[in-house]
């Protein structure tokens, strides 16, 4: 089985789109707010946008499953308060489940937190055990900077962050570290600010002792882990410089990168650099990058071709196709077993 | 000839710090300041400085010659006014002067701006052609974040950075795209911050007609490129998505790459995915990592081991070792041939 565990719901109607423009432009005037009964996407809308998007590419690319949680670039936790992100958040995560529940062989659901800059994290719990006991959900999506390139959030092994993570442990769900769009005009969001993210999370691991805390805490970092493959040897040495132990032995009992990286350079480092139970699949489709390279005429998105061309053996390649997302994403697995996969 | 275009005197006599310290702790309070005549290093003193340290490894390593700039993590530019970025330039870029003086044969000097957040950049512009005139400065490095990790200047590509790049291009020397210390606690400088910098000048190229302005402006982005290699298949998507130009076409002849990345499979992904012409031999010595990889039993940042081991002829060695860097810093090329080399 091919387990993709980094898909978006990417294609929703565009009702959904035009709600949240509706919500955005009644900030400051709730009278003004869309209800959430206004927005009505039927399953056959639902259907079709999957069908005719990422399950036809699924299958033709062989795909059989896909981890699956709302647009990325749209949680945008910067735009209001608490309640904007409340009510976004439930909605999107309604219809990450409701896809889910239609096809049940090939999408799993991961939720997004209602994350609002300034807010403690703590009042995401409720979405999210909702998430997790109603909508079975098998992981979330944690956003390190919800100010959106202003990062104004502490770092991740800031204590504030801590009730999360025990809830985390206590469900045994891994969170993919993934920030949305970037409103810092520095930032280009899918070709600087979720890069820079994935790296600036990897260090801010690297220079505390969270998994210290929390032995069983599980990060997934994206994107093939930002700069960080391509620099493990800077990564090994300011680890050394800093008297910690190696990074093997300190964090990699503890997070993972996925394979979304978009040519075969760099999913060559990445399996020969990274051990292999520390990588799982993943193409980010339909994402960023959704066109066709001119120089393979395959999508840049489809990773599994790079992935069949590595250098790794049959074990290896399992591990990064199944193995590796059932160790790591535990209720994964469960759902599968309830399935008799 | 062996050319390091990325060195910083990290080294300096512990004097220059104290100064800094005292400068730093009179602010808001002038009347303390430190005058910069307070402030004594002699050649002799320089001369250990250098000997010890980077000229040592030089020698061991067999480089020829370093282009060497102040310490990065000391510009701090976030720290003060312009004033106090003025007065500790200008020191700074005196000392590398001064040591380029003392070892006209393998110390030449690249200049540091006294950038200030919030300040027009076009104050630097005196310090520049100090520094290119009378020092015979070959290179500029430019700070696209003087707030020090909180990016609140305009991308690169913003027209209040011309006046440098319209100075860049009439004095055709190249800007070196480096970022200071990091004060926001989410990035680590070394780990995070300057990686995450390289990444975003290198999107706000891409996004940007700043090369059809500045046609034969020419940008070293450091650390290897940051992330871009690794992700050189979601940058040529990105690209395509946007309708540009092919990213080889559009930005490659004005940006180049060096050699910071700390090992073998890194520097064979970057000379394997950038063409040769856009790579220039560097290793930040003496930089961030410091010390000896247990694996090879070799310093870290010994960058020549993997550039000698990469699967490139002599030819592109060549190039990358020193053919590129008389290309790119014109006015090293000519300090070279007065010196007969």
């Amino acid at each position: 089985m091919i387990i993709d565990i980094h898909g978006h719901y990417t294609t929703a109607p565009k009702s959904l789109e035009a709600w949240r423009n509706r919500q955005i432009a009644s900030l400051g005037n709730p009278a003004e707010a869309p209800k959430v009964s206004e927005l009505n996407i039927s399953d056959d809308e639902l259907r079709e946008s999957i069908e005719t998007n990422q399950l036809r590419l699924m299958k033709e690319r062989g795909l059989d499953l896909t981890v699956f949680s709302p647009r990325a670039s749209f949680m945008a936790h910067h735009i209001g308060d608490f309640e904007t992100s409340s009510t976004w958040a439930a909605i999107c995560n309604e219809l990450c489940y409701r896809v889910s529940q239609l096809f049940p062989e090939h999408f799993v659901p991961a939720a997004m937190l209602p994350q609002s800059p300034g807010v403690d994290v703590a009042t995401c719990i409720p979405e999210l055990v909702k998430c997790v006991e109603q909508y079975g959900n098998v992981a979330i999506n944690l956003n390190p900077d919800p100010s959106g390139g202003h990062w104004t959030s502490p770092p991740l092994s800031d204590r504030s962050w801590y009730p999360i993570y025990e809830k985390m442990v206590e469900y045994d769900i891994p969170a993919m570290i993934h920030v949305s769009t970037s409103c810092n005009a520095c930032f280009h969001t899918t070709g600087a600010h979720y890069l820079n993210a994935d790296t600036t999370a990897f260090m801010q691991c690297l220079t505390s002792d969270l998994f210290k805390d929390f032995p069983t805490l599980r990060f997934v970092i994206p994107h093939g882990g930002g700069a960080v493959p391509y620099h493990w040897g800077r990564f090994r040495g300011l680890a050394q410089e800093m008297k910690k132990p190696s990074i093997e032995e300190n964090l990699l009992k503890n997070i993972f990168f996925d394979t979304c990286v978009y040519h075969q350079p760099g999913i060559d480092l990445l399996t020969q650099v990274i051990p292999v139970d520390n990588i799982l699949f993943a193409s980010e489709m339909i994402g960023a990058v959704r066109g066709i390279d001119p120089k393979t005429g395959h999508y840049f998105d489809d990773t599994k071709r790079y992935v069949e061309a590595a250098s790794i053996d049959p074990d290896q390649r399992y591990k990064i196709y199944e193995g590796n997302a059932r160790r790591v994403y535990p209720r994964l697995d469960a759902t599968l077993q309830a399935q008799g996969r």
